[in-house]
């Protein structure tokens, strides 16, 4: 998913990927960047790369794309060097795959949801969103299109909530719908394993969800 | 919803409109006959009225809307009142409104999801599945417009989810997505409370959810 974000967020914004491998990260960003002038002509932003720790210092918004199972240490890391006014945004999904399909590991082991195991790995609170559970990733990362979905968010600060939602415009046809407190993230991270089944039993090709009127 | 549905499938079905109390079963059932021949100009099925008990009774589909409270004790005077072929299915959701918005009780309180629960009250489990959650009743009733959404289903039995995909899509406009057996019916029954939080937070009006490709 970072290299969709990081192709669709450069046209305005300084975009750092990260790695727990600096060199890696950098090689990325390159190829990134590269590919975002090429269509895009120019972009008034920039791509570049680094170890984690380095994009953590001085980051206004972090995107903590890992596994579950990394939350935990991976914040622990982190947590002595990012700010608390950097807004920290969860797009982790408890999935497993079993017989019955993708299923939501909170919800059948009865474990803590993701956003809000991060937010209490990566205190203070109020500045963890739970969002984009749900975009294709084939779909970011065409930035020649508009990706045509909703995201879901949920958030307990309505400051940090409002400057993602409003980040979250900038993407062509990324539509952010805001359902509530972090204490119901749940409902925004299921529908990953949900759209999943939906796609394998249906032959669905990166589907999405939309609320419709 | 008993409205909206048997008004859509009137048009070829004997529908029975149950209740705990026969007169007003058969009430209901008059004036949604009227509406229905009024708009339609004529129907090929019909839509009567009874007591729950007579309308299990030699019924080939039962759609058990009644509050997830109430199942276990319905489900036990209906147990013996209805075939084993009769498909049962369940648009109940488990879901209370809290300071945090709505929420879906097996996920918040570790309670059984309300499909299983039928299934538990209702055996055998092959012929209950999970649907409808999701429609929005002022859509389903509004028989002159399709109701233009997709709807998530659940059965441990292909040949039941096979019949209630035939009936779903009788209903313009209504398309049935099969997600997997019974033990993931809460990534379906979870949607309810999703959306409800969607729309209240965002103004929406009767919202309902589709996956796009």
């Amino acid at each position: 998913m970072g290299e969709g974000f990081a192709m669709r967020w450069c046209l305005k914004h300084e975009v750092v990927v990260g790695s727990r491998d600096a060199s890696k990260a950098k090689e990325a960003a390159e190829k990134y960047a590269k590919a975002a002038v090429e269509i895009y002509g120019s972009i008034a932003g920039t791509i570049s790369g680094s170890d984690n720790i380095s994009v953590a210092h001085g980051a206004d918004l972090v995107i903590l794309s890992i596994p579950y199972e990394s939350i935990e240490d991976t914040c622990s890391r982190l947590a002595p060097n990012i700010s608390h006014e950097c807004l920290v945004v969860s797009p982790i999904v408890p999935m497993s795959r079993t017989e019955s399909g993708f299923v939501y590991v909170p919800m059948e082991q009865h474990k803590r949801t993701a956003a809000e195991l991060v937010a209490d790995s990566l205190p203070p609170r109020r500045r963890v969103v739970s969002a984009f559970h749900t975009i294709a990733e084939a779909k970011l990362k065409n930035i020649q299109h508009g990706v045509d979905v909703d995201t879901f968010l949920c958030g307990d600060d309505e400051s940090a909530v409002t400057k993602l939602i409003s980040i979250t415009k900038e993407i062509p046809g990324l539509r952010p719908i805001y359902i509530g407190p972090l204490s119901v993230t749940y409902q925004a991270e299921m529908l990953t394993p949900m759209i999943l089944n939906a796609s394998r039993k249906n032959k669905l090709r990166n589907p999405g969800l939309r609320l419709v009127e």
